[in-house]
């Protein structure tokens, strides 16, 4: 494992699911052949349109890609560190592995080189072209000796869940590594049914989310993992807490849901991390009752709309959570799961 | 709304989610001209499959369409009432709906006919072809004056959401009517993605009513429904309330979400009910802080395998919840939402 710098003041609070989009305009973005590549539209006010090919996806501000604004905006959040991971927009992994390869290397560099405005308070994970493991194991490689702390990775790869032998394999290899993995909803399923509302976001991806701690579990993938596989859910699991009992119900009750998972589900909570993203108190006690108190690290979704308006406020505010768990899900939690030390 | 029958013995614990299934036999489901009809293939030995046309779709006993054996089992179950609801299976909102008006039509009747058999112990819910919401009228109404006690919905009709006008508009007239809606996941989205391990019945049922509870929400059709409407979700709502605090966030941060709804979502969580399938007694516990404790009934999914093996054990066993909750939990909950009175 890579060792750190040491952190020059306490750490308070570390933010590990923060997102980034590297300046690549419609020119170059166009150079790797995808049929609706993802760039950047600058303008001249510190914002920019995500687009999506020739679509608007999203406008966003500069500390996206700028990370000296990003950096101001951790001052005034009272944030002492972020983890920075690519958007999901910029996976890629529908078109040709070769070209997601480099296209995955450009975005890791502009990763990386955006920590270097302070390194001991931004940190990045990589993305690699998952539909060619081969390929994502180079990549992955490649960005760790790099200097990033982990691997960010969308729920699916084309429609194959997290059962699929050849994603099991890029975890194992991770397991193996000692590379963090950060796991993503993104490519919602049945888009068709959720035009409107954002519901996509609402329902579709804490269902993506629920989906792929699910293939894991019920496939036995974890039996065959590496216990020391460091694997961490967004948006607190999506919906996975609220449905463990419906899960666990149904192992004991039908042989189709337990055929090639040999304990109750409930078993693997502890194979498995999830950020707090979950913009409720209540929600959170009840996330951290059923996860338990050091398999929750604190996550904003910054910078995007749906994400927590004051980073990690409401863990901060909370009238549920005691300090020590506070001071666990805000910090210490996410420092050795990354490997991130002050000493 | 229709006088009850006065209870014979104190009611300890109404089930309001429990399914029956007509004794159809291939050459009658036929004559109905679906493209795969639903059906009960009955053994001998108290068991049958259930078929979705020629597919073999779930084994099943006899419980299911005798309502001795299911008052037996409700005996041995410590369970006071039903309220009997027909199979999603047998929905058949795909189909020509002058063929299904006449099919839902059969289903109720044996519905109703099923509550012969203990009409203090057995209330029934009855189907109505929803693609046709003047047909659907007219057999709900039917329904009702033959002694049902409300309408069992799915989550979707052929794709359209809760939101659509003419699923509101029906909403409407049970609203004015004084019929109860329980609506329930059916035909769940992307099955695709979840070809194994009962995925559709683990992840896409919860999602599928998640959808329409929003679908309700964002829409703004519970402002232009009237506040008497009583509207109950299977499964505990699905994933509703774990991922409320995202939506009520959402709202705050984004156009695209609050653009029909002029309140917070969570302020419309006093215009439904859900019930206690969760089968862990910390997500009930959970349910009920998010939902409130008049607003969800015991509901086990009986008889079908991802039921409570013992209906309504969870909540009399709970260690989270207090004896007064129990009980209206149990009981108090349903007997208002039903209007079923044991004076």
């Amino acid at each position: 494992m890579r060792a750190f710098a040491p952190f020059t003041r306490e750490i308070l609070k570390i933010d590990t699911h923060a997102h980034f989009f590297p300046t690549i305009g419609k020119e170059e973005a166009e150079s790797f052949m995808f049929a609706k590549p993802p760039w950047l539209n600058i303008n001249g006010d510190d914002s920019a349109m995500m687009m999506d090919g020739d679509t608007e996806y999203r406008l966003v501000q500069s500390p996206l890609w700028d990370p000296v604004d990003r950096l101001k905006e951790m001052d005034d959040n009272e944030i002492d560190v972020q983890i920075i991971s690519p958007t999901p927009l910029l996976f890629s992994y529908t078109s040709d592995p070769k070209n997601v390869a480099r296209w995955s290397a450009r975005i890791n560099d502009f990763g990386a080189a955006s920590c270097e405005a302070n390194p001991q308070r931004l940190y990045s994970l990589c993305q690699v072209p998952l539909q060619d493991i081969d390929q994502a194991r180079v990549e992955v490689s490649r960005s760790m000796a790099a200097g990033h702390v982990g691997v960010h990775l969308g729920t699916h790869v084309n429609g194959r869940n997290f059962d699929d032998p050849e994603m099991i394999r890029f975890l194992h290899y991770c397991a193996t590594e000692g590379i963090p993995v950060l796991i993503h909803p993104w490519d919602m399923m049945a888009p068709e049914r959720m035009p409107k509302y954002m519901l996509q976001w609402l329902v579709g991806m804490p269902a993506e989310t629920h989906l792929s701690i699910l293939s894991l579990i019920l496939s036995g993938a974890f039996e065959r993992l590496p216990t020391d596989l460091k694997v961490c859910f967004a948006h607190g699991g999506g919906s996975f807490a609220m449905l463990l009992g419906r899960l666990d119900n149904a192992w004991h009750r039908h042989e189709l849901v337990r055929q090639d998972c040999p304990r109750p589900p409930s078993e693997y909570v502890e194979r498995f991390s999830v950020d707090s993203a979950v913009f409720d108190d209540k929600t959170l006690r009840f996330l951290l009752d059923v996860m338990g108190d050091t398999r929750v690290m604190m996550g904003s979704d910054y910078p995007f709309p749906l994400g927590e308006i004051h980073p990690g406020e409401m863990i901060k505010n909370s009238e549920l959570i005691d300090d020590a768990t506070k001071q666990t899900v805000l910090c210490d939690n996410a420092a050795n799961f990354f490997g991130i030390t002050n000493d």
